[in-house]
């Protein structure tokens, strides 16, 4: 990586004779200093264009101390070998799309780019280098668990972060803010459904009982369904993917073939649950009742459409963009943390 | 985007008191000199790590011309109303994923870092202003579209480019290379399975039209149809996600429901397909046979599992890191094209 690229590109001067502007006026275009007429920016941005001038990114970090962009950190903390690869999960769950979206309706609007970082163990490193480089601002970042080292690698950097979650320990030591869903209320809200609509043979398709948010919902689902003086549920334990749910199910269809109520922790197990239940001769939600968890694409698009609970992604990844965009107009900013609540979204599955 | 930070940063002073090793060390261990002793790239990097030192990017790009990123663009050319949202489809479809593990094989022995940056037409400007600021070395690009502004928009800014498809005309006339599969084929060869086994009244879930790939896949399937001397078979229009499967197929069996084979041009497609095709008490493959398109997770993980026609998406996106890396060690070299061939997978839908 030490080779030079031979040094014959295009130069600031070039810039300025194609648009028939000053070098100044160039240089405050690139800057992005806001005072410079509309028309003339866009003179010199189609002249850039034309010659290929690359600016010298230093000079205008130098200036302004901002890149004009934002990390989108998705971290993986530790390998998982029997779970599905991490970037097949990433981009068949549609949590990562819609985090993206939320966060984007309030970057936009201030012209700030987002950069999406998968970062599972390999590339830890990579990311972290690329964030202390200076290429963004700040960091939004998607985690789960508590043995993630990624919150006090990047708090330690001194650039902003913003985590998708609340870990105790990590976050509060850091010092970084964080948005995150009352994830035990949402395990609640599913109980007291299935309980409502008569069910009293639970089950749940749990996420992996290590990752925080999946045991809050968990707890928030045992504890409910144990406040109603039900029998204890049987608990298996998914990835959150399609093919987890299914796999869960069948398990959980061995062991308690008489279940009349699922409580999946994600509406891709739910999904998938559904999907075995139904091949097992059961009607959803006849026979056995079904409850997701996410409100995503996937809970309308199932069959039969499922009831879940929602958790509010956009709005949640918007809020952190929030966050992360006051922390970097004001480092000085103390850390902020804000919990949303779920609610009960009732479709056709229970 | 004028403020200023407080300029309170740590220095490369510091750094080196810390590390206890000289200035010029630091730089060197910063700018990625490969001369410098592994133990003291450790001391150092830790050292950038307790006090938070975020380099100059200016210092390290001027000396090497290299960021040591390279940039997955997903582009979008135009806003598609009546489609499903661009990163709802981009996070559902596991196409980005294995692109993204593909390029990763070639990406990661060179230590280089992967920015996924989704782009529809609102985040083209942004896109663009980020690769010209310098904050890549390359860009693999995703798109589909003759009318996709974006290949003519990086050629013109001088770095590196390889596109994941061939555009007649877009790329030959920028330059740049690119890596595609010989799509007629792929559907000539999911005709050809459907003829052989005994199908005459066939139906095909297309995607758009105007998307050359989706356009070769179905010109393909019509030439093999027609060569083995069947009716005419019908076409209906997808975009490309399970829901638009769905939807086109129950069109489909409206119109023609003594439809005995249908190909769908991807695996999602095909598998939303399926389903309808089931739920209406068609038996798959016994009553209708279905052939996908991709051979994802999505074709192994359908009921039944697809067959399909393999699109080796890994191993096409490790060759377009491969090019991409040769084209930034060596920017004279002349753009290259490679077009890799599809092959069937039969397992149980056909």
């Amino acid at each position: 990586m030490t080779a030079r690229r031979p040094d014959t590109r295009p130069t600031l001067e070039a810039v300025a004779a194609v648009a028939g502007v000053s070098r100044a006026t160039v240089s405050r275009v690139i800057n992005g200093v806001q005072t410079v007429d509309p028309a003339i920016v866009a003179m010199v941005e189609k002249a850039i264009d034309e010659t290929g001038y690359v600016p010298n990114l230093a000079a205008r970090t130098l200036v302004t101390r901002r890149t004009g962009s934002v990390a989108l950190v998705v971290s993986e903390p530790t390998e998982r070998p029997h779970a599905s690869p991490f970037l097949e999960r990433l981009f068949t769950d549609p949590y990562v799309g819609r985090v993206t979206a939320g966060a984007q309706q309030v970057l936009r609007p201030r012209d700030i780019h987002l950069a999406i970082l998968p970062a599972d163990p390999p590339a830890h490193d990579q990311v972290v280098r690329y964030v202390r480089q200076g290429h963004v601002d700040g960091v939004l970042l998607v985690t789960s668990s508590t043995g993630d080292p990624l919150p006090a690698r990047f708090a330690a950097l001194a650039v902003p972060v913003v985590l998708s979650t609340h870990l105790a320990g990590a976050d509060e030591s850091a010092g970084v803010s964080w948005v995150d869903l009352d994830q035990a209320a949402g395990g609640r809200l599913a109980a007291e459904h299935l309980v409502a609509r008569g069910r009293t043979r639970l089950a749940t398709v749990a996420g992996p009982t290590d990752v925080p948010f999946a045991r809050a919902r968990l707890d928030g689902f045992l504890d409910a369904v144990r406040a109603a003086g039900l029998p204890e549920p049987l608990v298996v334990e998914g990835d959150f993917t399609r093919a987890g749910g299914e796999a869960a199910a069948r398990e959980l269809l061995a062991a308690r073939p008489d279940v009349d109520g699922v409580f999946g922790a994600s509406d891709l197990m739910a999904d998938g649950a559904s999907t075995v239940l139904q091949e097992s001769g059961r009607r959803v939600p006849e026979d056995v009742a079904v409850v997701g968890f996410d409100d995503s694409t996937v809970a309308h698009q199932a069959h039969p459409p499922l009831t879940t609970v929602r958790q509010p992604v956009e709005e949640m990844a918007a809020e952190m963009a929030r966050l992360l965009l006051a922390a970097i107009d004001t480092p000085e900013t103390e850390p902020r943390s804000v919990l949303f609540d779920p609610t009960l979204v009732v479709r056709d599955s229970a």
